[in-house]
Parts: structure tokens; C-alpha cells; sequence
């Protein structure tokens, strides 16, 4: 078989003939963008063989410029029968391990909503205990002994024991005279066995909360006792070479074995950020026996390998929302095998555990007078709105635009993003700043919507996102009915490659604000409220560093109010995870609210439609509801 | 490789050199019977050498004629570089696939002893159910509306899934309109939801019963909703070859790998025998949900995996006596993954749930003034004494001289095994039935009873069990200190090898006679009772067709009473297993009954050896015990 080498990263994998290079790549483990899961349309995994003969077709995507240079898309170039080759330095994003910055989202909330010590409790807990010498005239066995020394210490009720538990339990009494920890789960007039050790580990019990987003997955390792978080992580989804939204993994698992290797490759992130967190503590994964997972429900499906499919399908019916604790070793996830995953209870097929969690990092459902709005900005978008009295939720398609997806030049809030654009108003070009303050690789999510609200604000694109055809900028290129804007010119940066959006790029960032905004404001007309009625409104999401709320304002993202009355709490459904890992009251808070809440379908909602039209312009078509802006916009 | 053909089996296989001919018929599949495990001890894995050169080591076993004829022990011969050809037909049991024929010993108890139809309550019971659609406006997953039906059904209480019965809602519910059967674990507070089907599977409810017997493992494959039985089955147990006693079977595991090769070995007669059970009725072993195990102790834990090392040493304490639920597929048994094993708790470390589960073949634990005395006859004794108001155990070691062990002739008692002899008084010549009426192959357990009945009745042996110097007979051989008794002469049995029994081989069953004969007289002793105030005595055990009650007598072993006084139960614990498998109430008295009884350690106990070296006699050396006897002998 043909050795295909890739150049940037020393890394080389032989591949049988006929094999594309995106599976060549995934073979090295190796992860291109690919988010169109390898169709040859979104023409992401472009790559440049440097050496040797392929088959590769370029679907018209790739300029003959770039042709001639030797780029090709991989999910599109067959290995053939010599060895290849290939560069990927100039993939946008991932593909020399930088990873999405991993704020501690923490900090950004109100610490009067973490768990008090008087609530810490665990779903594993350690006991420490002395059990007796077996003697001949008691007649009890070794695991009697050991049910009566749970007794003496805890209310006497069953004690279950699992067959690993059992299978270790005659060795380890008599390892240390009797002395041992169990690594107990307290039910219902039940204690579950799942562990137990020689000496005392009482004080080494620790916890993993997971968030599993449908871009970035995120974890943090916390030892319980003290629910101390020892380290936070994350990583991009494996399964984005799948697919970018969640719509495009649920075509994806209807391919055979479509499901299990979604399964596999989220399995493979969850199970490769334990490894690396539980580095730097130098903690032994098999140490770990308390697990949380916050996420969408289409992400929790694909977890527990359960047919996606009739998420998608009106009624829109899920097969779990609150699904039942589960043993790690069947999930797959590597941690203690006996221990038992929560997974954070959903709403509904488009607002998941990832939701019930956020929320508690605001006082939204808790405030007895206040009415607030909470929006989880990504590739979904889901809004809460409502009070400790009631709670109404809703989800609306916003599309990958704001992370990167369906943007040529898109990316995730990495290194090397351009998350900030001011544009001079006479000569239309821009200047940038990028995250890491490193050479520009693409934009992300605030870097658009910083450009949009700038090209507006300076009178370059009109209410409708269209260049203004009579002024001319060397930053503005026309061609026939699509026009491109011209970032970072190739010959001003160092790969070569331009950093350019198109009008069309333009048109997918305004459906991602418009489905937001307008998802919204139906809420808010349901209930006979306005924006303005509105104390609170928290902003959760993948923004990396922040986003700027003004520019969202000027865009038509989040509603015209003063400033203060905006949150932004970062990866909510993260640090929600790590409350229900430390508070057995936090998990009930979840149950509760996954049901206290009612959904409201927005795909069967007609009115949704005419709201979403009259978003889809800057800010919006009605301009009292925008009156700052336009007073702005009127000064230009 | 060198190609080594067992002839009569028309099998082969191929072995490296070095290895013995043990390894290569375990390679092919071919059970050798081989009581000390390979030890070259018990010469029970003679085999002949048809055709190739070997490296064996007679070890002094084997006559000079036999060794000229070819014969060799299989343990402790090599293969060489060059082919084998091996005949083992003359092997004394198991190489045809001959099984100890099992009786329904259901015929043998008294039938009010058996659940009554209002009492059938198993553990997994199937539910069919009429699941309303999925709805827009309900915001019900499909768990969560298979639990609303199932609350419809059934009193509301928390409703669990397994992670392999999600992964199949979805499309099952889809699959029949709704139409759907579960199969549930009905459990306090909690209905756990092991599998789903589409269609209605409500009276296709199966469930098996195991005896794992230390040298016999025998089944029932059950219909739950009438608890009818399906079909019985009996095998050896493929542990025979590493010990044919519970105690080499502990040294077994103490060997790097033992237990584990223990463990595979009782779940490979295990699975074999649900497979072949399940041919018969074509039932698919999936859909077996139930199942019950009664063993001794030391079975049980190396069915689970669990080091037997403390069960034989002091103070005899095993891991488990009561076994929490486990799952098939975490112990093992290949019957629907997710059932739960229900395993009859045992009393003490030598005497287990197959004594639990025995019991309820009688009315001893029951009878509220009757006290009787139940005895199960085995490689180990196990005795229970009592009545409604208390129930005294104990165990002890017989040896499996009565399941043929350790006597070269001996075997189990299957076809060609000599179950009766007579002894004619003049020329002390034998005559003798097989069962089956084929061709003998060797002599079991209640062979030898009567053989050393007859022999102690015509006066050929003395009271110590020796033969008498004065008489001669064509049938004794004197050789130095030891006699030999021939059955069967070589000449006149086809195969050419003679059945042949040894004074030491008649010690052998004098102590097993006598352990039991103690053991119960010591319990008896120590509540101030004789055997004359006994109602009844319960005899279990796989003495095949019958145990001969007279000639049991007239050795020692049972008591001298009237006949109507014993009842012989036979497998008592397969049947109790039986019990425990259809009803709830039964399972709940075998917990009960183990909790109750009251274990007599006689390992520990000074008077239980003058007991026994004053049984150690034919019958006995207290005469007034056995008048009836002595009344025989007197009159000879």
C-alpha cells in the first residue's frame, strides 16, 4: 500500500489504492475540517500535495490558480498506487493541535449559585471502614462482614455489591487487617457496591463534568470532597468530519455504521480530554467514579448510540430526555467501569441537557419578580424565557455561521482567528486583531459579527447585507451578482491566502442573527411582553473571549437595550455539569426545571416565519425596534 | 505440527511437540476423564497408542501386560515430531458423549411441595403494551411514553431501562403501531426494563434452573407463564479434569490461570447444555430471561470468578452466601444479556444453596412436630436436622469414592456403569447388571454399596472391610498386605481390561460411609436425640436409578431403621431450583431457610472423629446400632 506523508507533521500512514486522503488523514489521526462530512461541498479539507500522482477532482470549488499550486480537496483526491506527499499547513483550523481557548466560564458567574459545601454530595461517595476478622462461629461470609460494617456507620438498608466489587472483596479485607474503602452509590433504600480499595481513600474521590457540544467538547476534573476543580479542557468534536450541525450528524448516522462511528469519535474526544486532564494531577483515570454529561439531545443520542433519527422527523420525538444513570463501562466512557453516568435531563429534541444546566448559572428560573431571557448562542440556537412562576423554551436553527461552518474563511474561536475588524470608513479597508495575536488563519463567530456591524456602521453594505455597488474599495472585489470583501489580502499574508467574505457569507450570518433575534421576540409576543419588560439577559456560548454586545446590537443579534442588562456566562452548560457533579440538589434543581419547562416547536410555527423575514435585515425592518442603531446609522 | 487422530472419535488435531495427550484431547474437544488434574496420580486418562512414537512415563500404574498392549497415561505422555494415533475407547467414562442419565427426580417428591399456579411470579416477567403515538404537543420522548403506559398497567413506581433496551425503543416502537411487549424485573420501588419487542410476546417467557454439581451439571428449560417443563438435560462438568473433589478444584485455582479456566470451564457445560436444552423445544436462548443457579459454595464462586482460597482455609469463610442479582452477561451464561441471575443462597462454606434448594423438595423445614433428617450424598456429605422450629447442618468430606473417584475401576453412574452385584456365597464368584445392560465399563457408586454388602454378608470380608485370609476364591488375588476382588476378568470382558476392586479401595468407601454415618450421628448426639426418633430421612443425590436402601444398611452408611422411613428425592436441588425459578414465594424461602439454619463445623470438632473411627467398621462398631444387621450377619 502507498506511504502518504504529511509534511507539517511528520506523520506518514499507508493507505490502500483508491482511498480518499480525508480517510488517509483520519487514518493518521489526523483532523481536517471537514464539516460537509467529506460530500466535496463546503471545500474545507483543502490541502496541497507537494509530491506524487493522485485522482482528484475539484468540483469547480478550487480556483486554477490554486490548482496549479497542487491544492485539491482530500475528501475528493483518491490515493493511487504510488506514495503522496501532502502539505496541510494551510488548513484553517485544528490541524496543529490548537484548540479552542478554554475560558473558565466560572468566573463569569455569580458565585451565590454554586453549590455551598453544606450541599456537597456526590453521586459515588468513599466510606471508610474497619471490618472484622472472619470467624468461624458468626457463620458470615466475607461480604456479610463487610453489609455490617456499612450498617454500623450508615441507616441500615440493602447493600448490593457488583460482581467486580465481589471478585475483590476476599483479597482486600484481608490485605490491611480489615481496613478498606467502599466507593459507594446511595439510592433509594439501596447502597450499590461499586468499588472497593484497601486502607483509606475516603479524602481520593474525584468527578469528571463533561459538556459535549456539537462543535467543541469541554471537561473538568474536580476532586470531590473539597469540589475543587483541578483542571479544564477541551477539545473539537471528532465527529465534526462528520457533519457540522446537528442536522448534518443525524443524516450522517443513517449511513451504515453511520451511528457507531459518530458513537466512536465523540467516545474518542470524551475519552482522549480524560486522559490529558487527568495529566497534569497525575490522577489514575480508574480513580474516577463520578460522571456528569450536559448536551444537546441529538449529542447525547449519538453518545449512547440511539437512532437519531426521529429527532428530525415531525413530531419531532426523541427516544430519551431524561435518561436513567447508566454504567460507565457501557457507555464506553473510561473512567471507573462500575461508576455510574448522569446525564442531564432535556426538553425537548432541539433543547437539551446542555440547557438545564446553563440555567443554573443564573437566578432566571429562581427570581420570584423578574422576568429574564436566556440565549445559547451556537450552531443551535435555544431560548429561555420566564421567572421562578413559568418557564417557556424554544430552539431555532442558526446554522454553523457564527462558529466557523458554511464561511469559507470561517473558523472556531481558536489562535489565529480574527475575532475583531474596524473598517476605515473612506477607504473600506480593514484592520484586525486576532486571537493569540498570531498570523490570521480565518474569522470566528465575534470577528463576524464585528465586520458586519462595522461595514454597516460605515455605510459599505446596505440594511439588506449588500455592498453598496456605487463606492468603490480595493477591499471590494464584484462578480456578476456576488461581491467579496477582502479581510487579509494574500499578498499580506504569510501562507498565501487570502481571508475574504462574500456576499453570499454575509446572507448566512444574517439567518443566523434573524433566527435568533426572531426566535426571541415570537417568545416574548406569546407571553404580551417586549424586550424592554425584560431585567435580565444572559448570553451563554462558544464565543472564546467574549462577544461584543454592541456589535450585536448594531447586527440585529440581540435586542437594543443598555448594555448592563446583558450577561455573558460563557460555557454555562459546563459549569452547570460541574454543579450536578458535586450537589446531589443541583441534579434535582435540573430534573425539576427539564420539567418545569414548556417547549414551544418553532418548525410548525407560522408566525415564526414572518418574525424571521423582518429579521432579515440590519439591525431589522422595523427600525423602532432598533432606535440607538438607527440613530447611528442615521449619522453616518 | 505433529497430526494427532483419536481413532474411535473420528477426530484430530494438531499439537506442538512437548505437549501431553491431555492438552492435545482438550485441544480436540474430547473430555478424558482426569480426577487429579494431570497430576499422573489417579491413572483415570489411560489411553492406547495405536500407531506413532511417544515419550511417556508410566509412573509405575500401569501392569507390564497393559503397557506392552500400548496403553499409556495420557497426563504424562509427550508428543513427539511425528503423528499419533490414539485409541481411547477403553477410557471408563465420558468419551462417547455417554451422560449420567438423568431422571426427572420431579417424580420423586411429593407434588404439594410445588408451587401452586397462584404462586408463579418469576423474576423478569413480560408485559404487553399499546403505546400511544409520539405527539407534537406532548413533549414526551419515547420513554417517556412507554413509562406512562406501563403506569397505565401497573401500580406507579420508578421505571429503569438498560442502556440495550433504549437503543431499541425507538424503531420498536415504530415497528407495530405501538404494539409492544417488555420485559420487566419487578423490584421494590423500581420496575427495571430489560428488553422490548414488538408485537405481543407476553406468554413467551422462558426461563432455566442449573444444578452445578461438583462432577454433574444438569438444567431445565422452563415455559413461565404455566411453569412448565420444557426439557432436562445433564452433562458432566468440564471441570472434572482439573480435580475431581472441591478441594483439588481450589488447589486448581490457585495455579496462575486456574481460576479463570475453572471459570470457563463450569460456563462452557454451562452454555452447551442451554444450547442443546434449547434445541429440542427450538427456542432461542435469547429469549431466556430468567435463570436460577443452586451450587455448593465452592461451584459458586468459580462460576463467579471468586478465589475459593478462604473456603479451605480456617476459619472456612467464603466471599458470598448470598449472591446480590447479577447480570447474565457480566457472569456469563448465554441466555438474554441483560437478565438477572438469581443464585439460591448457601448456609456456610460446605454447605451451599443446592442444600437451600434441596430442602424445599421436603417437608423437614415445615413439619411442626416431626423432626427428620435430610442427607445429600455427593463428593461432599452435606446433613440438615430439624423441623419448623430449628435446623442444625453440617457438611462433611465422603470423597467421591461414591461418584467414583479415586477407585481405579470406579465411574459415575452412567451407561456400562455396574450398578448391582451379587456375590455367591461358596465360590465367592461375582454376577452383576450395568446400567444401560451394556457391555460394563466400570463400577459407580451404588455398585460399590452392594458389592460390599454382599461381600460383608457372605463373609468374604470381615467387619474392618478385609478380606478373609482363610477362603479362597477364584475372584480375591492376595498380593503382600493388599487383596484385590475381581468382578469382572479381563478375559471375559470384550475390551480385555478386568474390573477390579482393592482393599484399599474398599477403605475408600468405608470412610465415605462412615463420614456421612458420624456426621449424622454426632448432629443427632448433640440435640439429645437417636436416629429411631427420626419421622423421616430425605436421601438426595445422583445415585442414577436408585439408591439400594437394604444394602446401604447393611455397610454403615444409612441407619438401621424400616424402610418406609427413608425417601429418596434424587437431584433435590435441581428441582428446588426449579421451584425457586417459577415463584417468588419460593425464592423467598430459600432465603429464609439459609438464615435459619444453624452450621455445626465438624472440620473443628474433637467428637465428630471418635464418631467417626467407630463407624469406620461394617456396619458399624457399636452392634446394638444396627440389630437388624447383626442379625444377618449372625445367621450367615
Amino acid at each position: 500500500m502507498p506511504l502518504i506523508t504529511f509534511k507539517s507533521l511528520n506523520k506518514s500512514v499507508n493507505i490502500a489504492p483508491g482511498n480518499n486522503l480525508l480517510k488517509a488523514a483520519q487514518k493518521a489521526k489526523i483532523v481536517l475540517d471537514s464539516p460537509c462530512g467529506g460530500e466535496g461541498v463546503c471545500g474545507k479539507c483543502l490541502i496541497r500535495i507537494v509530491d506524487g500522482d493522485v485522482d482528484s477532482d475539484c468540483l469547480g470549488i478550487i480556483s486554477e490558480e490554486a490548482i496549479d499550486q497542487g491544492y485539491v480537496l482530500a475528501c475528493k483526491t483518491n490515493v493511487l498506487n504510488s506514495p503522496i506527499t501532502v502539505d496541510i499547513s494551510e488548513q484553517v483550523s485544528g490541524i496543529d493541535g490548537t484548540l479552542p481557548t478554554e475560558h473558565d466560564s466560572i468566573k463569569l458567574i455569580n458565585h451565590d449559585f454554586l453549590p455551598k459545601p453544606s450541599q456537597y454530595n456526590p453521586i459515588a461517595a468513599k466510606l471508610f471502614l474497619q471490618v472484622p476478622e472472619p470467624k468461624l462461629e458468626d457463620g458470615l461470609s466475607d461480604l456479610d462482614r463487610l453489609t455490617r460494617s456499612i450498617h454500623e456507620k450508615l441507616e441500615k438498608q440493602q447493600v448490593n455489591y457488583t460482581l467486580d466489587t465481589i471478585r475483590n472483596v476476599a483479597d482486600t479485607l484481608r490485605t490491611d487487617e480489615g481496613n478498606v474503602t467502599v466507593t459507594m452509590v446511595k439510592k433509594v433504600g439501596l447502597y450499590d457496591i461499586i468499588d472497593i480499595e484497601s486502607g483509606d481513600h475516603s479524602k481520593e474521590n474525584f468527578g469528571i463534568a463533561i459538556d459535549v457540544g456539537t462543535t467543541t467538547l469541554a471537561i473538568k476534573l474536580v476532586s470531590l470532597p473539597d469540589s475543587k476543580i483541578l483542571a479544564t479542557l477541551s477539545d473539537y468534536n471528532d465527529q465534526i468530519t462528520c457533519g457540522l450541525d446537528v442536522i448534518s450528524r443525524i443524516n450522517f448516522a443513517n449511513k451504515p455504521e453511520g451511528l457507531s462511528e459518530l458513537r466512536t469519535r465523540v467516545l474518542n474526544t470524551i475519552n482522549r480530554l480524560i486522559h490529558n486532564v487527568c495529566e497534569g494531577p497525575a490522577i489514575d483515570q480508574k480513580m474516577i467514579c463520578n460522571c456528569v454529561v450536559a448536551g444537546n439531545t441529538t449529542m447525547i443520542h449519538l453518545l449512547l448510540g440511539l437512532n437519531p433519527e426521529y429527532i428530525r422527523r415531525e413530531p419531532y420525538t426523541p427516544t430519551v430526555l431524561n435518561t436513567p444513570y447508566l454504567m460507565a463501562e457501557q457507555v464506553g466512557i473510561e473512567i471507573n467501569p462500575q461508576s455510574l453516568i448522569y446525564i442531564v435531563p432535556g426538553v425537548a429534541s432541539y433543547v437539551g441537557g446542555d440547557i438545564t444546566s446553563g440555567l443554573l448559572c443564573t437566578d432566571l428560573t429562581t427570581h420570584k419578580k423578574d422576568i429574564s431571557l436566556f440565549i445559547d448562542i451556537g450552531t443551535n440556537g435555544e431560548i429561555v424565557i420566564g421567572n421562578s412562576e413559568f418557564l417557556m423554551t424554544c430552539a431555532c436553527s442558526a446554522g454553523p455561521a457564527f462558529e466557523g461552518g458554511g464561511i469559507e474563511s470561517g473558523m472556531c474561536a481558536a489562535p489565529g482567528a480574527i475575532d475583531r475588524i474596524e473598517i476605515d470608513a473612506k477607504t473600506g479597508l480593514a484592520s484586525y486583531q486576532t486571537i493569540g495575536n498570531v498570523r490570521p488563519k480565518g474569522i470566528c463567530g465575534s470577528g463576524m459579527i464585528s465586520l458586519l456591524a462595522n461595514l454597516s456602521l460605515t455605510g459599505w453594505i446596505d440594511e439588506a447585507g449588500k455592498f453598496n455597488r456605487s463606492r468603490k474599495s480595493q477591499a471590494i472585489h464584484m462578480d456578476r451578482r456576488n461581491a467579496y470583501y477582502t479581510i487579509v489580502p494574500a499578498e499580506k499574508n504569510q501562507g498565501g491566502k487570502s481571508i475574504t467574505i462574500s456576499e453570499l457569507n454575509i446572507e448566512n450570518i444574517m439567518r443566523a442573527k434573524a433566527a435568533i433575534y426572531s426566535a426571541c421576540a415570537l417568545m416574548l409576543e406569546q407571553i404580551g411582553m417586549g424586550f424592554n419588560d425584560l431585567a435580565r439577559i444572559y448570553i451563554a456560548g462558544g464565543f472564546g473571549r467574549y462577544i461584543d454586545l454592541e456589535k450585536s446590537i448594531v447586527i440585529g443579534l440581540l435586542p437594543d437595550l443598555p448594555k448592563e442588562r446583558f450577561q455573558y456566562i460563557g460555557n454555562a452548560s459546563l459549569v452547570g455539569a460541574y454543579m450536578a457533579l458535586v450537589s446531589k440538589q443541583h441534579r434535582q434543581l435540573q430534573m425539576d426545571l427539564s420539567q418545569r419547562m414548556t417547549y414551544v416547536e418553532l418548525n410548525t410555527n407560522s408566525e415564526y416565519m414572518n418574525q424571521y423575514v423582518g429579521a432579515m435585515f440590519l439591525p431589522h425592518t422595523d427600525k423602532h425596534r432598533f432606535p440607538s442603531v438607527q440613530n447611528r446609522l442615521e449619522k453616518r
